[in-house]
């Protein structure tokens, strides 16, 4: 059965999350839904990165199978009816074992910190804005001691049986303007990785946290270690890589 | 009595414009209400560019005369009552001849373009996605038409007994990844101006209206010489010279 492949964008904010849940506007739900009216036919779906409710994404990856689409009105259809808020770029078909899921090799997110005098409404809902001086040079310190392959049971959600050995391939804060920007890339994140990755570069950063610890917060693989979670309207899925 | 420069930054999304109109909600008529309670009197408000419905502000100056103002407190208030739709980056003692709207000597604007394959979900409130190819080299034909100083009329809502005489310094497009930016510069604008002006250039550059026609259109003084006005939305006030 052939097998295409989405890519998308969507602003998270009116949705709670992408994982379809019962009731909730999802955007898995509101996707499958759409599938399943112009194609006649239910799909099953795989994604690349399962955002958090808030969460947006720049460039996200869905796959499915289906024995008949023609790519171009699929998208022009899609973005008919679920755009402005998401948007197609491109469907088109791939190789038969394809899956956004577990072909992604690696996914880049970015973490956008406004430290501007007060909050710019017109990154409100794609900015977090904490309010308080950090120190820039230590926080560059955290991302540096994050690099590598790590159990980053510290900075995930503990689910049972499940691995949260990651290899993070690189983490960058770049300054831009009245914004600070997390920069950072692994072959897959754990759930809240990149919130709590952020939250405790934060306390560092201002002061809550002492400086240095990072490597020993990782080693202790205790969720408790890390105090804050930063919220989730600041986190963007980047990018998926194959 | 002493005068008092706000500088704020708006997302027009939510507001029917900037200038009050009874019932309905606008920055001035938030902004005067919200003055009021925390000052305990009334204020009359100057504006440097009286924005329309949808239209933002990232860099919007205000003034107002009063015997007694703390300047931090109030701006932590105004951010703390509007914000984070409207957010206050400053507010400073000025010149007590001070006015916002006439002591202004020129004002900014941006007008957003998404020429992306598919409406940006994180731009959709700041940019218009036409969803046509446009020859940006015409475009840039016109911008260069449109500066000097001319009477607009062809580009403005005319008003009785008022001059549309401005002085237009600077107008240019500038690529950036999926967008069209369109920086122009003026004394001042008159009523739907900018909007016009991106318009009367996305007819030429999409082969509505023939190349090399500005001037003449500029010589008629006529407004239905211009058939698009483009959406307010694309539209953010950037910044205002005194």
């Amino acid at each position: 059965m052939p097998t295409w492949r989405i890519d998308l964008s969507y602003d998270g904010t009116g949705y709670r999350g992408y994982a379809s849940q019962v009731g909730l506007r999802t955007v898995q739900g509101e996707l499958e839904s759409a599938l399943e009216t112009i194609l006649g036919t239910g799909v099953v779906t795989s994604v690349a990165g399962r955002t958090d409710a808030g969460v947006h994404a720049r460039h996200q990856v869905v796959s499915f199978q289906h024995p008949d689409v023609d790519p171009v009105p699929l998208a022009r259809s899609l973005n008919g009816i679920l755009g402005p808020e998401m948007s197609f770029m491109a469907i088109s078909e791939t190789q038969e074992d394809f899956s956004a899921r577990f072909s992604a090799t690696w996914r880049r997110y970015r973490y956008l910190i406004d430290r501007g005098p007060a909050p710019d409404p017109s990154r409100r809902h794609e900015a977090w804005f904490p309010g308080r001086v950090v120190d820039l040079r230590l926080m560059r310190e955290v991302a540096a001691d994050l690099v590598g392959e790590h159990d980053f049971s510290s900075f995930c959600r503990h689910v049972e049986g499940k691995s949260n050995v990651r290899r993070l391939t690189s983490a960058e804060w770049v300054e831009n303007g009245d914004f600070l920007e997390f920069w950072v890339e692994a072959n897959a994140f754990c759930h809240q990785m990149v919130r709590s990755l952020v939250g405790h570069t934060y306390d560092i950063g201002r002061g809550f946290t002492e400086p240095g610890s990072t490597a020993a917060v990782i080693a202790a693989r205790d969720r408790s270690q890390v105090a804050t979670v930063a919220p989730a309207h600041g986190l963007t899925l980047w990018e998926v890589g194959y």
